[in-house]
């Protein structure tokens, strides 16, 4: 897996500021006072004017059928009907367990083979590709505001997220966090703000909170 | 693969025609004249008004990753994080195939034994299902308004899209228009209205019109 | 203003209480029990599944102007680019100042003529209706799901929106209580759920709450 | 009304063309050969990876309640419920009307001065400003990605759109095509790129294609 900033509304935070103060006819000069105190408020319709377009490279079906549920987002996915599947996607707890390492790596090189097989016989790739792994990976673009943004975060950089997805989502915040330091200073999931809504909170809650202060 | 309408807005052309009514201070009683000329403007919107709520089952992770991109719709999907995935979906185009079907099927039976096996070895759900086939199924629950619907039926029943998708929204589109015959009426591919888009349109498209009619 | 439900999914408490049995692979008999834990938890997804569809009456540009911002919804609304305007909206307040009503009336009255001389010059109603007082109303018709109605009542029937959406949105809470009462129990500002997040709560809080209680 | 490019995407056409291939693994060089294709065969999700924000100044209640319709997109606006309204617009018909121009002018000042009356009984300003004209005009700020665009710029440069929100319209097609040529290349009403599906369409409608293909 791998995430690239393809492209950004210019200076996020400056023009959310200037929206804001259109809005309520403000002639503030306290970006960051401004901005947290609409957040807070939970005006994040101001958020919406500034967008972050993301490469994600190398993501299993897994992690892009979750991705794509997202609705208030832009898509744009490289296609297993008309392009060959070559890559595949070890989840971590598989990679560090030698036995299931070895039976996940050898069950994937024969569903390639069989593919590849369905292919001589003339499949179309559209077909074959029915009998690849989940793990299977492919290349997606991505576009979300930054309102939605923040929703995504609270859901995908939690501890209860699935690890694929929830790295995917920590390393486009850190990215977030570096180009809108004032709207993505408290972004994470909802106990990095408040309480944990999870009927079985995490036990280390306070480390996880350090680690998204620091991020 | 089975589709069953759970539930959808009693008499969805009626209320349309209501809505129309209201909408242009019309005091006619010509359901079907003024609901085609409306949809012939493409004032869609008053189609939005009546909505269709169907339960999917066994539905493949390749035909719902397609299905989810519809994003004017709204989902609930059984969960492979949580709970154990068993049945398995095979192309139309294999099982045509003798010796495609066997080798599809032989690898699929060795992919749910190492599922079990990861399983066994205390991995998580969420991480053993990586290895299953993408042919893997499960129950979706769909709700989509008509207008939407009519643009989903456009894309999804034309020969060009995958044959399981393809198949489930025939199987949706005959009971749209069952329940709402004014509104469905011309559905489906482009062809059905006018002219073909696709770059290389079918040979039968006479033969595909007729079906469409007919449904 | 004058509200009616022309339509909505039979059942809202049932259809949603069966989509989650369905995606959780639940035998629950315990719709009540399961709703709550739902909703409780934010999987509000589910209650996409149900939706309602209201004519609103005599509403005022002022107020449908605020209505037609909740993005996730479908609307139908009189047009007066090609239908007369006639009627107009007093809001509470000046009902209730005699001197505020007089010259209120008064303008209304004179505005009303002047479209008249407009039209009457040759102008087109687009046109003309320029002149006529925000308080101009028309009907509208208005679809929501169970979500987004939840998300609309947080907002709209809070004392801090202005009267005449407050007044609309408890209108429909009430039907909407009556068709779904397990769906709609907890519906309402934020302060019938928790704590108030304005900077200025109202003094009368616990007045407020058992308002929408008892509703 | 005064309209102004506060912010957008980064080289609208380069990201586009950067993602269509991705998606399609093209090597190509040719940005308009591609994008040109692309847009042609409808696929145009592509496009909403880039996206504007304008100001509007001075936009009469009137038209932005038809911008507001356009649900796909952020909006935010100048509240006349806590700041206070000053400026009006005059509809060009009634501009060319000395007739119409003086009782419109007239009245429009009768409204102010009522206005103030209310606010001076102690009326607050949401309730004071029902007796507005909807010719008043507020600030808004929208941002649409450029597939949003292309559908709003079909609806609303078209002659039967309002003149107001037509002349928003143009003057926004006319930036965005100083900023991505490739993408608004054809944009514009329905009979710029091919037939008027009106039912009385413009006579002067070779002028009408002419002056979009120039703008």
């Amino acid at each position: 897996m791998e995430i690239k900033l393809l492209n950004y509304t210019k200076d996020p935070d400056g023009i959310c500021f200037q929206t804001a103060k259109i809005c309520y006819q403000s002639k503030s000069n306290d970006k960051e006072g401004l901005l947290n105190k609409i957040i807070k408020a939970g005006h994040l319709s101001i958020l919406e004017h500034a967008s972050f377009t993301f490469l994600i490279k190398d993501i299993s079906r897994v992690a892009s059928h979750q991705l794509v549920r997202h609705r208030i987002a832009s898509f744009t996915q490289q296609s297993h009907r008309y392009t060959k599947a070559t890559g595949f996607f070890t989840p971590e707890k598989i990679q560090q367990d030698a036995q299931a390492k070895e039976i996940f790596n050898e069950l994937t090189k024969k569903a390639l083979s069989v593919y590849e097989e369905l292919l001589n016989l003339g499949l179309p790739k559209e077909d074959a590709r029915y009998i690849l792994p989940c793990s299977i990976v492919s290349d997606i673009i991505v576009t979300m505001n930054a309102r939605e943004l923040l929703h995504f975060f609270t859901l995908r950089t939690c501890q209860k997220a699935q690890k694929e997805i929830q790295d995917i989502a920590i390393e486009m915040l850190k990215i977030c966090k570096k180009e809108a330091p004032i709207i993505f200073k408290n972004a994470g999931p909802p106990c990095t703000r408040g309480r944990c809504y999870e009927r079985k909170p995490c036990e280390d809650i306070n480390q996880i909170r350090h680690f998204f202060a620091e991020l």
